[in-house]
């Protein structure tokens, strides 16, 4: 087979490189601009990259929470990861976004060695959906470079086409979502896609909104060795919001394997002005 | 009126001394005192008032994830609390627990001065819930002392009375909770509170396992205007599990008030041994 040159734009956003101990540089990645600067999702897969490159790394991530402190500008970003808690089976790390200009984000991370025990999941898959091949992929035309950058196929929910300020009763939404082009999946896809989901409120009033994450949290119930099993299929996404009020509402997600694994549960707060 | 010399305990668990810029110090207090070491939303409403206490702070806190990084001893401890960037109208926090043999915890807050603008509850409260003087007092007796600081009457879901390995389809719980003593409802309460949904596991299995909180995120969606209208009511509280696999579970719960706003809402994820 011939050697391909092509790197998925995701790898090339979290190529980070070591720039002194616990201190690692990259930039931020035009195939994941947001309408200003980048999508938060790939910044909380940068975040979370810093820890997984980190020489002194234990285990694999099962709990992730960054918060967006600053909008990121497009260039150069720093990432300050520290290993503040060491234990035998699981590791706490406190790490640190910098810009010019300051602190743009902050995350903590739990990693852990997995064992074996009795497992069930006790949340509730969507059942009767079509497959992925069944619906019709979201238009991204005239989108953000980020939308482009995952495969979209709402089975519920969809982004609203135009905002005709039909308030709906509730902003669930279902969807099968993989990265595009075709990756396998991982860690760092799986921080990122957390961050997918379109903000509820859209959904749910089918308006303008001045929004921003302030806070995202994923726990990762997927090890690495259920992450190759999903390969680069698609996962099928479900989020709903919980509350809105005075300025901030939560959401909350879980992406699902095809064959019914919850991969992660992620929960984010939201600043709107309306 | 006499005056009253009591003082609440949680009061004294969170009556931090400054000990030098960004440091506070306090003990943990016997009557939040777990099986080992002190009850986990104690220690989470310490570390928040670590900020809430801090000269810079600004506005309230809006989104709050508690890190528990290692056992902590019964004792001194201490919290480094930076404010790692303050906008105008949002402050970012990164909180350390430490005691003599290092971190213990650690934390990220997010405080808001916030607006008012439309508001909606989409998450639902449970209905035909019976008023909480119509439901008895969960019986204490021979429990940690924490339990014994909160006044917890189940609708649904109570932690078993004995551990019969019943394996039961759910672990979803609903009750009236309120510290004990009565005390008027301010954030340090709600985050305390929100830790004080028992492990889903023991609910869901019915047997004995050891568990312990690594990640704790809670949305504090009241102000302090919404919380001094619940005052030193009961609140009803709502927790189910999402997932167990390979040694972790996620659950999330509710607070809901009285009259149907949603206080918090809070996720945590959960080491278990079987």
């Amino acid at each position: 087979m011939r050697h391909h040159a092509f790197m998925h734009p995701l790898d090339e956003a979290i190529a980070l490189q070591i720039a002194a101990p616990n201190e690692f540089k990259v930039a931020t990645h035009p195939a994941y601009a947001n309408m200003v600067g980048p999508f938060g999702g790939t910044t909380a897969a940068q975040l979370l990259q810093s820890a997984m490159l980190h020489p002194d790394r234990l285990g694999e991530p099962v709990a992730l929470t960054v918060n967006f402190a600053a909008p990121v500008a497009d260039g150069d970003i720093r990432f300050l990861a520290r290993p503040v808690r060491t234990n035998r089976s699981t590791q706490h790390w406190i790490i640190e976004a910098h810009q010019a200009e300051g602190v743009v984000g902050t995350a903590t991370a739990v990693f852990a060695v997995r064992r074996e025990t009795w497992s069930d999941v006790e949340a509730v898959m969507p059942t009767n959906t079509p497959v992925p091949d069944a619906v019709p992929r979201m238009a991204v035309k005239g989108m953000p470079a980020w939308p482009q950058r995952y495969d979209m196929r709402f089975v519920d929910g969809a982004f609203p086409t135009v905002f005709d300020e039909q308030e709906q009763t509730h902003s669930r939404s279902c969807l099968w979502v993989r990265d595009e082009p075709e990756r396998a999946m991982d860690f760092a896809s799986l921080a990122a896609m957390s961050d997918s989901f379109f903000p509820r409120i859209y959904i749910r009033r089918r308006r303008r909104a001045l929004i921003g994450t302030v806070s995202l949290t994923t726990y990762f119930h997927a090890d690495s060795a259920l992450l190759a099993q999903v390969g680069s299929r698609h996962v099928l996404g479900v989020a709903k919001a919980l509350n809105y009020r005075h300025g901030y509402f939560d959401q909350t997600g879980e992406l699902w394997s095809p064959e019914g694994q919850l991969l992660a549960s992620t929960h984010q707060l939201v600043y709107f002005k309306d």
